[in-house]
């Protein structure tokens, strides 16, 4: 197993709105918990079939003073598709309870904190320790064996 | 196993608008094939991991000369989520290669096909033999092995 | 989907010892059933994981008055570890209902039904039809949409 | 995510023949590693279908200098059926790579090492962090998420 190693500070969330939260959220708030930073499109099949379900289940299992899970609705394409409104329909019908940032457009496709992260496409999974540094930054599904370890690592990092 | 009684004339598509077809489909072309009709929304999640996948199977497995896969877009619910731009888009994402119709509405929440075959919900698949009878009609994720032996038998009753 | 062409008659089982059934099989008793014969053998991961349990789901679904699933040991390696006691063990712990023959030995490491149904391997399944003809013969596990399309067709065919 | 705590010393192996290693493991050697310790019995169909390939998986992932996965074939019914033979042939079929020891008995049904663990049945896992303390001791198939984790958490304590 690999230990990781730190990628620099974690980009602020630049967000137009935000899901499953009362107020919007920051980086700075979550210091002290390890941050799994989901990146998803809601038509993109290997989001729907299978990060976004991992995302919920990381939720389940650990959400809470530890680990904070966060969606990031970084849509660079079939803008007229994934609108706030079809979003929102999403995230009922497949019962998200983590919050869920609208990444935010200046214009470009792609949209500000994805290009922040550099994230190739998506599902990205980026991973924040409890300093707030990034330690992971990935395209692609997880299996679940693999991002277990690396959340619990930093989990046992300590604070 | 049990055989498949006549449930009656399979009732007429009512669509707005095909796409994964060069021209409209009307049940009456398709005499000689035996129909599953796949009744989905965009946004149901046991369409998008389980219904929906398995009818692409049936497709690559099973369309052509004695098999048609048709999908019915039965929007019944987030109504401005699920607008013809995002099934598109949908259609594009998870490379879904079989006709499929936006079912009609009229005004109503549910849209005319839906209505006509009764269907209770998404998914629900119908199953029309050579003869254009209505042969299966049921809610839910139907289970492989259930479906193909369905299949199977409506394609050996000739035509 | 393709029409099952006759293969010619099925060969008879030769069968040392029977599980799960009071009395011994023959084929000529399920003549006006349809009969899947599944050849496995105890050990052999794909069997184990895949076609084995599809073949329990077959007989909890169709098993009955118009299908036979039966079941055939056909050791033809690890002779010393894949026993009769070990089968009776590996029956009872995966709840197997269906009828099991062992394939007979005359000395060679491949049994005699084997040899006669020309099996490649395990897992193999042979579709039989109600008239007692061989219509299927395929080493390897099929899939369940496919098996299922080629069970109903044959049970189509009526007596 | 709950901290791991510790549940004392663990236990030694007690093993009459080991397979998949040139020469005998005692857990003393071990130190320094994580040890994910495996019980399973080769016909217990929840150790086949899940619990054993995902050792296997974390051999092929983690295994090496931080991790060690050891199994131990628990054999605590159908003692004629799993005998070393056929453990081998099973190991084998299964392409299992990491070592396995098959724990000693003492004419009861139930072997030494298993007792010493308190293993309530197949599969079992027992985690034990550098020092060689028991620090996680389960019955049942535990989830790639969770046991991920888990791990994770105890390769990050450190040496």
């Amino acid at each position: 197993m690999r230990m990781l190693e730190v990628l620099g500070p974690a980009p602020a969330l630049q967000v137009d709105e935000w899901l499953n939260t009362k107020s919007p959220l920051a980086l700075e708030q979550l210091k002290g918990k390890v941050v799994v930073l989901h990146a998803f499109q809601m038509l993109c099949p290997a989001c729907v079939q299978l990060a976004t379900p991992q995302m919920q289940k990381l939720q389940d299992l650990f959400g809470g003073d530890e680990v904070a899970v966060i969606g990031l609705h970084t849509v660079f394409e079939h803008h007229d598709a994934m609108t706030p409104v079809a979003l929102k329909a999403f995230v009922h019908e497949n019962r998200l309870t983590f919050p869920i940032g609208i990444d935010r457009h200046d214009g470009d496709a792609v949209p500000l904190t994805m290009r922040a992260y550099g994230f190739g496409g998506t599902p990205s999974v980026a991973l924040i320790d409890r300093q707030g540094r990034l330690r992971f930054n990935e395209l692609g599904h997880q299996p679940d064996l693999g991002l277990g370890a690396l959340i619990g690592s930093l989990v046992a990092e300590g604070k």
